[in-house]
């Protein structure tokens, strides 16, 4: 019989020109992929190609269709096999093995997420939350007598900090760290229900002590959350310690290798000195001390090594937006679907309008997320190492990650669930990733602090610094009026633009020339997220001298614009990242491919707002129209690069792992065009019913 | 302790008062909700409710967590019982114990989404697909001979028509049936591995016959695809019958209770008289015979039968968009968070203005569906019930359905992706059912014919429409020509749209009052969905007269035009089908309210397509600034009814099943603030550490 032996599925085959460079060249130019790899790869290049390289091994790996008590202990087994190998303690000080390395150390754990998301969290949960709490938040004793335990895995450690009843909203939760002299403890106890803490990972069935953040009690006085060491569970029969209990968070639509779970606490009894001190502390007669007299500015201080989550969370959302691109561009470089100009040749997917439509925006996006993350890792290594340990230099790197992190989740997402339609049946089967890959990831959107909530909390921070420009210099408030008022003749009297309609319409091509300019597209993206903050500003400034309630309305009718001016302030944060990544590519040919993959990221914005460029009288109808046409011309002349950008992500067929992105398919349509050749050039091949002239 | 026991988690209870009549008035008027009930249900609702009623029985549920193996197993033995008991044979010739019943049969099938839908695919695989093309395609002597044991189950069959190299283009696929005269024989032949069949349910595992699809030659002649009667395993043994083999296609994103798989047959000689021959016959001889002339229609009518699945996946979506919404709404009416006005009391989730604009237009747009799929159902059963199975009637009903899938299915899909980051991490719990169902409900976009293929099928359509509407009536064209003259001034004078402008901004009130008409809602999205048509076939009309190549090429730069086309005309449908939908409703308050939710689905998709609306001169900006406040003012209108409109659905707990939207987040929150009012009436409350005069 003719029919073929299945092609090989082993997922580490490819048949990828990759770092040959054989690259393909259109309009005159190529992309020189290793040296973009190197640009992509940024400032932590060699500490990522080094995790990297460890994640190529299947020891790591995520294995499909495990049980989830099987998932979880293979994951638990690669978390301490990581702690002897994996250089995973960057982070931490030299004489506990590590190198206080904060942004190197975030690095690797973001590759992490192309072995098993669930591995990637997991060791989030540990070292991130967990031991970093520990050194974040308690002080020498605490580093020595604790830190070793965790580090190791000795100890897996649960961050108690969310509760059933209180997920973003910490300053509410309502288990309570009551101090008692007379033995010099605190009693932890869980009130009712909603306060049980819930999602914690490791608290399901690993977990042997926790960090509990509790309202701390003391005197009569409540001074806020702080952070408890407590041991929960018995090493050796994992039973929970008397007074603790809990509950598995069971199923969950993804990362079953993370054993998520409920604890609550009766009345139990931990020495005084498991308070993690660093910033509050409790003398054994009960006064209570801080470092830092506001209350306020200690519980978001205790809170900033949360941080550290959202950053890595954005870098892995763009690693896994980036292994969804690589297997639907190249299965929709090697797919061929329905008949084209020619009959006896189908057309390659991508060769499809909608195809690139779909796909290319997608990785131009990715792109601009990979060097917007660049961006706030240095700003967090900055902070985090000391360096710009300044107040200021903190707020803006949570108001950095606040940004970037809910822009490249539900990037990640929506690409992924692009790619997985884009690649149709084969997309949904399991040995093709990118419905597991999704399913992992799905979480990423609410955890480490709901994106909503985080895009409210960017939008008050720019009203902040609005209402602080303003307060401080009259001449802007003076020029901003102006600007103002200008605004409004534009919008009440059309006539202006009325005639700028007329000339565009004249001179389409100069047109286009002008959306292509960097400073057009700054201009225009600029324009409207700053135009944003002072309109919300300029409707929300009633609030100021109204009753509560009145002020709660307010800001209630304009949460919508308060969340939609994040998202434009975040989209700039990527445009302009992404534009300066551009000077870091030497190659002229590449700088040209991946300033058209700029452009089509900057035109893609201006496209998705094209309402309020209209309505603002920012872009003229003939303008708005050249906007979608420059698009289109951009996807023809991406098309061509499009393999050696997604190659440039520097993602070996082990990180990929995806049976329709190994050549397979290539091989599948080869050999059917040989045997449909073959049938042609015998002569043999039967007629169809109605031939012409027959 | 006071730690409460946690609440039951049993899925079948409810705090919230369906069917009471207790529903919340505001604006003077309330849903009755058990008359909506009614309205919702529609044609079929006698039928749905008796489905729905065998549905709350746990023996139909899907059991989450279950091993691949267990899964399938379980729904085998269900689609076995529903063949028992599940009056599943509606569809079907009363002398087969069936009833005739089309649309009705479909209503029921719709509803098996509820219970699991793995069960609701493998029951459309063997009933929807593979009896049915025997129904279908077949004659009475397979109908005797066949149907029997593909009702009851007693031959799982698969519905082989999908290759791994050709997805939704059946009519390339390359499998061969070539007579051989003989032995009065047909020799089936896979000739390469892209032309196994793959992606089948019951052909991973369970199924031992199959309707292949293949290419039918005879006598040298290709007459096109036709469908074979072939056995696929020993019943017995599950061992693949001679010259026959395949593979599982093992682990999925979802829908893990079916068996897909893949066939490849090795000259498999059946005999003559399994060829399914109502439309196409080979005679002993070999002389081929049809009833139907031409290749191409033929084509089509064979395949008509697949346009059932497409309209019970659309009706199934809208189920599962409901799910979704009765767990995210109920939650977002109970779960409170950060305190409010006043700091004692925490917000309820819903009375957040992003919250409500995340989840109203969704619950307004799934309304819509399902008034839309109520006018597509009908049309389905009045084309196969015979009423009006005239040609023009099968190929409406063909671009409705195309239509409407892909808009309730990506529906789906956004709306239950949307409630489960509503709900937090909570909608991360599979208890929640948000996970599970999104991923059971995935594949629904690219099966049953890829979303994207459909869309693009139903702009071609479009375009044909209107060109027979041109050819037909001169008068037709030169008033098409005038509007387009017309519309053309309007763009490049856009003085008179500045007068407009002008005038608006004297009075919003109007301008609002006017967007609340319906024959201001039709225009807008009617001008809009036909003037797309027109400019489409405008820029295509150069292909006419170009060489493939070129005319392949234009095509291709305009297929993203031609899909958002066929976009508009879906919406506009959904829209014309809502608002008939309101004339069945007799209740003046209900009616009202449902107006509402009409209106913000209207306005949503203008103000979707805002950009559209400015470009071409149809809304001046200050009428679509008109646009955005009335939808903030409809959200704040309907928010006191979401409840009610959720209810409406007329979902049991038993089909919801998920422990947020069973009361128990209403318990829990109840039991903190009870908790909160006994401490502070205790005065025995710890005081913040900075109290105001303190």
């Amino acid at each position: 019989m003719t029919t073929t032996a299945p092609v090989s599925t082993d997922p580490t085959r490819t048949l990828r020109p990759t770092g040959t460079g054989q690259h393909t060249e259109s309009d005159g130019v190529r992309v020189d992929v290793p040296a973009l790899t190197d640009v992509v790869l940024g400032r932590y290049a060699d500490l990522r190609r080094s995790a990297r390289e460890l994640f190529t091994e299947d020891r790591f790996w995520k294995i499909e269709g495990q049980t989830v008590p099987e998932h979880r202990t293979r994951v638990l087994d690669q978390l301490r096999t990581l702690a002897r190998e994996g250089n995973v303690h960057r982070a931490f000080p030299e004489r506990f093995g590590g190198a206080d390395d904060h942004g190197g150390s975030l690095a690797r754990f973001e590759e992490l997420v192309t072995a098993d998301p669930s591995l990637q969290i997991k060791a989030g949960v540990q070292w991130g939350l967990y031991a970093s709490a520990i050194l974040h938040l308690g002080t020498t004793e605490h580093h020595d007598r604790l830190l070793p335990d965790a580090l190791s895995v000795d100890v897996p450690g649960a961050f108690a900090m969310t509760e059933t009843g209180h997920g973003s909203d910490v300053a509410s939760v309502a288990t309570t760290a009551t101090y008692d002299p007379a033995t010099e403890e605190f009693v932890l106890h869980t009130p009712f229900r909603a306060a049980w803490k819930d999602y914690l990972g490791n608290a399901g069935q690993h977990g042997t002590a926790a960090v509990v953040f509790a309202q701390l009690i003391t005197d009569g006085v409540n001074h806020g959350v702080h952070a408890f060491y407590v041991p929960i569970r018995d090493a050796a029969t994992g039973e929970f310690l008397p007074g603790i209990g809990g509950e598995d968070d069971g199923l969950k639509g993804g990362l079953n290798g993370i054993d998520n779970g409920r604890l609550w606490f009766d009345h139990v009894r931990i020495p005084r000195t498991d308070l993690l001190n660093r910033y509050g502390d409790v003398a054994p007669d009960g006064s209570y001390t801080s470092p830092i007299a506001s209350p306020g500015r200690r519980f978001f201080t205790m809170l900033g090594t949360l941080v550290q989550g959202r950053v890595s969370l954005d870098g892995a959302a763009v690693n896994a937006a980036r292994i969804g691109l690589d297997i639907a561009v190249t299965y929709g470089n090697q797919r061929r679907q329905f008949p084209g100009a020619r009959p006896t040749e189908e057309v390659v997917l991508l060769d499809y309008g909608q195809h690139r439509r779909r796909l290319l925006p997608l990785l131009a996006e990715t792109y601009a997320a990979g060097f917007a993350h660049e961006h706030l890792l240095s700003a967090f290594d900055d902070v985090f190492s000391g360096r710009a340990d300044t107040e200021a230099g903190r707020e803006e790197l949570e108001t950095l990650a606040a940004a970037l992190k809910p822009t490249s989740t539900w990037h990640a997402l929506d690409t992924l669930q692009a790619c997985r339609e884009a690649c149709g049946g084969a997309g949904f089967l399991t040995q093709n990733r990118l419905t597991s890959l999704r399913a992992d990831l799905d979480v990423y959107v609410t955890f480490e602090g709901d994106n909503t909530v985080l895009y409210q909390l960017v939008g008050k921070r720019l009203l902040t610094n609005y209402a602080r420009t303003i307060g401080g210099d009259p001449a802007v408030i003076a020029r901003m009026m102006a600007e103002k008022v200008t605004d409004a003749a534009l919008h009440r009297m059309p006539l202006a633009r009325a005639v700028q309609t007329l000339v565009d319409a004249g001179d389409a091509r100069r047109s286009a020339g002008q959306l292509r300019e960097t400073e057009t597209q700054r201009a225009l993206l600029a324009d409207r997220a700053h135009t944003m903050v002072a309109e919300l500003a300029q409707a929300l400034r009633p609030a100021r001298r109204s009753a509560p309630d009145v002020a709660a309305a307010l800001f209630d009718a304009h949460q919508h614009e308060m969340i939609e001016t994040a998202r434009a302030h975040a989209e700039l944060l990527q445009w302009e990242a992404f534009t300066r990544g551009l000077d870091q590519i030497t190659d002229s040919g590449t700088r040209q491919i991946v300033t058209w993959l700029r452009d089509l990221f900057g035109l893609t914005l201006i496209e998705r707002h094209m309402a309020w460029y209209l309505l603002n009288g920012r872009l003229s109808a003939g303008r708005a129209r050249t906007v979608t046409s420059y698009i289109e011309r951009l996807l023809l002349r991406l098309r061509p690069h499009a393999q050696d950008l997604v190659d440039a992500f520097g993602l070996a067929p082990e990180h990929v792992r995806a049976e329709i992105a190994s050549g397979a398919e290539g091989q599948r349509q080869e050999e059917a065009r040989e045997w449909q050749r073959a049938q042609r050039a015998s002569g043999e091949a039967p007629v169809p019913e109605k031939k012409p002239g027959r």
